[in-house]
């Protein structure tokens, strides 16, 4: 399957870590230090799940070689919805009047988008579909409290959108070779870990270090298990793109794989952790980089937990 | 694809429609004539989405002709999560320690069971997956407001599970023949006629009429267009199990598609609008009914909308 067109959109608010001194008592350098994150971006109150990921279509159609209408399933991915009946994806549906599409919104946290894309994998394994737009886009700010120290400094707002066909339309598509996905439900604090309860207080991290241990682990382990599949090297890979949650764990995996940091592409800087989105809106600021013949790999983990990787090719 | 165990669970405790009286002013007589229901469960204060589909696996996993840790999907279908992040499925797969299982949660409102069961014949064309468990549970109670006159009386709780593999276990499975679903977010008032917005008030119905509207041309046409595509006759189908929102609904569709009443699946005069669980729940309460060769087809609609239809047999 390939990926014919990639978006993404981030709210204009920006919120430097100088904001958090006064809001939960943790100083710029802190931040930085701990998490790699200089500022993060904020939705508008104007905002939600739903409008930034319109905003990352309406940046995209313009340039889609094929007609939105021919979208015949929309999947939205998000742990932080805006409206769970009217989800994401029967929002975009609507703003876009696309008609005769399936619409379905998933979650698996942070591993959300490639949990989307490995249920493409499946609509056209049954051959029911011919084109899909998946759509990930996260609010985290709707739900996270900021004078939460374990937390609250960590989110940012974002959308990304990426539209996925069975036939390549032009020289720029990417090729999807290979997605897989695995919960981790059964490991360490698994469920307790990172929480997004709406009726009980949204986003809470009270076992940060669990997750450091288990998202180093097994986004390693996701792109062994990926390249070993599909016989390759990790010295194949031109470029990593990690779930953008904390820099010492992207840092922490790059070591253990032991590749250069200019393989290793980062949006957690300037975007903190923007939650399913971070993977493709790192790979759609990336877009300028990639070459013909240029091996991509995405490795993500999730709070829940869970785990997957992509193997994508320019 | 055959289903090879089926159970459900309910919280034992029932609200009468009595007990609406001076919550939203409605008399029993006003709720059970526009409506069809008598009664409803609660999920009690130490009960949740979660928990109740953990009973309702645990009422089933005594039958499983094989062990749970065959699992490798589980899906979680809900529009009124626990936890979107520890999500539904994740924490059965914690409850059941199931390793090396693949773990999602879906939502398309009141269609989600559906549209699950179809993400699962993608996962079985992939070849990636031999077993699937499908868990429908819905906390309507956490979400809604029973002071509401539009709808607090409407939901109720409960939830249910569905064990499916590629092969037949015994001659009590059943045969899913197809499934099918639509977005309709292109539709009527679609994305603001039913909400579950976590952050604005949860559920709201503002648009009731459009939903019936709606709700009883697509649930009709969900059923032609199947029937159809099998090269079936609406007199081949021996039982109906509509999505339980509303008698009238229910009764509108009945007379459309000229079949009697014997032939139409109710659970909703005991247990209100159930959400996605409710096809499932009213199959599963149903099961002693069920002879060797019977067609059963579901129909459902949902708020965003959706719709979507399944035809199973005995």
């Amino acid at each position: 399957m390939y990926i014919n067109l990639i978006s993404h959109y981030l709210p204009q608010q920006i919120i430097p870590n100088s904001y958090f001194k006064e809001v939960n008592g943790l100083s710029e350098e802190w931040i930085l230090n701990r998490t790699g994150i200089k500022e993060r971006r904020k939705a508008l109150k104007s905002e939600n799940t739903n409008t930034m990921a319109e905003e990352a279509v309406n940046i995209a159609i313009k340039k889609l070689p094929y007609s939105i209408n021919d979208i015949d399933l929309i999947i939205g991915a998000t742990y932080s919805p805006y409206d769970t009946v009217g989800t994401l994806a029967h929002y975009i549906q609507n703003q876009f009047n696309i008609s005769d599409t399936k619409s379905i919104s998933v979650s698996s946290a942070c591993s959300s988008f490639i949990n989307s894309i490995e249920i493409v994998e499946g609509y056209f394994a049954t051959n029911k579909i011919e084109k899909a737009l998946v759509i990930a886009s996260e609010h985290n700010t709707a739900y996270h409290n900021k004078m939460d120290m374990q937390a609250g400094h960590l989110w940012g707002d974002g959308a990304a959108s990426f539209f996925i066909s069975k036939k390549k339309f032009s020289d720029k598509d990417f090729q999807i070779l290979d997605v897989n996905t695995t919960g981790l439900g059964n490991v360490g604090k698994s469920i307790e870990a990172v929480m997004l309860r709406p009726n009980y207080g949204g986003i809470k991290m009270p076992f940060g270090k669990d997750v450091f241990i288990h998202a180093t682990r097994y986004m390693v382990k996701s792109i062994n298990d990926i390249l070993l599949k599909n016989k390759l090297n990790i010295n194949d890979v031109d470029y990593i793109i990690p779930h953008q949650a904390n820099l010492k764990i992207i840092e922490n995996i790059r070591v253990q794989l032991g590749v250069e940091k200019e393989k290793v592409l980062i949006s957690i800087d300037k975007l903190g952790n923007t939650g399913c989105a971070s993977t493709p809106i790192t790979f759609s600021q990336n877009l300028h980089k990639f070459k013909k013949g240029d091996l991509i790999v995405f490795t993500v983990f999730g709070g829940g937990y869970s785990s997957g990787a992509m193997l994508v090719s320019k």
